[in-house]
């Protein structure tokens, strides 16, 4: 059977810390599934356009790798695309506690899913998506930890 | 003297969670309040009757269980009520480094309180009213995580 | 029916830590047994002789508290003397995950068993059994440490 | 060189665990600027004035102290101001993931900058602004919380 | 390439957190290699053949899996063997702390190896393979915590 | 007055991780005492002249870095060499509650001391002198992970 993961996430924006999970999760499945999460009661800072151009520009060249748009609950999406798995990456014990919450309620609404976890680069242990758009908002550069080739601005 | 427990919270809804930590305190106090914080604050989404009377039909039967509406300091209504005991559960360690903030603030305003903690059943340790809210919004069955019998609909 | 606890700890030596806590809990038990551990793989520092006197020594006057010495499962003991309760202390989140993992393993062997936990006093938060018989063994002062009036020395 | 740190906060209002910290940084810096940040998205509780006059007013007869509002990244503010530390306190390891995300992030954007903790004092280990803010708005007492001498009301 | 996971352990006894880990594995691998580490270092409780026959008889109709003795390093097991991925489960964020620490040096250590988690079963969160000997050496009962049909007694 | 601070250590061995603290406190401090703790429980993997020396020569162009062997408290130990700082290195979460315990500790027996913390490198986030040990009686290099030039072999 095909295994197929989710990469659920709003990539508001896509980090270097995303990117290398992602990567070294590719030789793991058959497909990835970058999950785009459009949700209406968060705002996001970058336009869902800016966002999928950016993951569809990036990994252009990796055949495994999608880039799809969803709403709802996300392992009803993973019900409708068949997977079975659930990609994440763990920085800090307060990710995982985070973590473990959200997985252990996917499993108890769908329990064929598996949320599989892998660490994440230590150079990139304190970034996020919400202190990139931290640091843009006070005017500083980004680029450092953004995949390279991004053009991340205000 | 009497035990009288404080269980405050804004029950949005109460959960199995909630539930079982209630349960089994029973035999250990003379009466507990389960005390609905009406905090001008925060928006509930469950309006305040309805989470009167979740509470009020679940524990009908429960001679030693009250419930009650306040607002205000915690530590002011149990001085008010004559209550020494605070009750919580804990899930993890997250949920405990918030708890011991409250706790020992309560105890600096109120020296005669004190917070008494169980462990919440592992099976409901993901569970949460807001986790249950996610679920409801994003369409999904809150049916094994609310208390049997409770309709929880949106 | 009789509310009996049960506080197991090896209590070698008893730390104002432990006196802070069972203490605090005499009001909520009708009776607090002070339960040594006689570990036959754990060699105490302190004679079980002299942790017995200690422990009935500072306690002579709480008519709710007994002092007996226990071997094999704290929760087989806790069978044979009825007590529905364990009671513990928290200082730390490190102290949690520990407390949490015995605490439901005990649950699991004895259904009935709860186990209560109150916060530490937070000026003891750092004290422990373990680092007064270090700074014992470096010839510090404990007396500050230790409840008032008791004696230890290496 | 002289040695300079940034001490950044809101001070919304500042408690004795902040006034605890910044004394005992005091010996070990030449200077250290209390910088108040003063972020367009959040709005504080008390109007800047009256956070620079506290701060003014409790640090009067400290010539190494000068109190600062600032805009704008914590790091361009420290590298304008020529400080090579930014000093701050450890109550929780909760605390301490927040705030090793921020000084790694800090670090990786000017990589002159370190980032000096010092221990909260464990009687204030449970305070922060914020709990300070919570028992204000339900009419609490909180002269025991904040520096001695000033007059926190709403 | 074949898909080769390593699940290190000493399996002092096997519990069900582990065979709940292991068997939620086998679709993600085309191989899983239950490595027993031989470390004279460390004196196991059961012989070392009795660990390897309960492995091998709970997982005797599982083609995928094998069980092997290895010593020295992990990653150099790894290696030989030619796995890509170190399996592990993760109860608690002192369990991540302590793999992420282990799982951070393989990677220093053998930059192809990624060490994959999964969650374990939160019916199996406070389940260890020190607490099954604890239960043991105390004359409890551990049926529920090991396989079904395993005979484990001292 | 001289701004002297004491970094204890068992140094068994010093790792890029120490080296990394040691090196960016310099500037703040006036003297920094490499104290080796020489502990007659604790027996340590290399002999004491062996880590005397690598930690000479390391720092022999350091004129602010000491090495210095003591026993007993270390609190004793500051109050001998006039020291009302005691340096230490932050990892994760895990290490800061077992170094807060240490230095509240520290604290209640020698008010006069501030225990100061820099956060380690991320890059060194995984890396423990127990760690480097492993790998050596493993047969593993270690030369990433001890300073340039050492030569650590078992």
């Amino acid at each position: 059977m095909e295994k197929v993961a989710v990469f659920p996430g709003s990539f508001d924006p896509i980090t270097r810390g995303h990117d290398s999970v992602v990567r070294r999760a590719i030789p793991l499945f058959d497909r990835i599934i970058l999950a785009i999460g459009d949700n209406p009661d968060k705002k996001p800072w970058f336009p869902l356009e800016k966002r999928i151009s950016w993951l569809e520009s990036l990994y252009k060249d990796e055949p495994k790798i999608q880039v799809v748009v969803y709403s709802g609950l996300t392992v009803e999406f993973c019900r409708q695309v068949n997977a079975k798995y659930i990609l994440r990456g763990l920085r800090t014990s307060a990710d995982f506690e985070f973590e473990r919450t959200i997985g252990l309620m996917n499993k108890a609404l769908y329990d064929e899913i598996e949320t599989v976890f892998l660490l994440c680069d230590p150079a990139y242990a304190a970034l996020s998506s919400s202190i990139v758009r931290d640091i843009l908002k006070n005017g500083g550069d980004v680029s450092n930890f953004v995949p390279e080739g991004m053009n991340v601005r205000i």
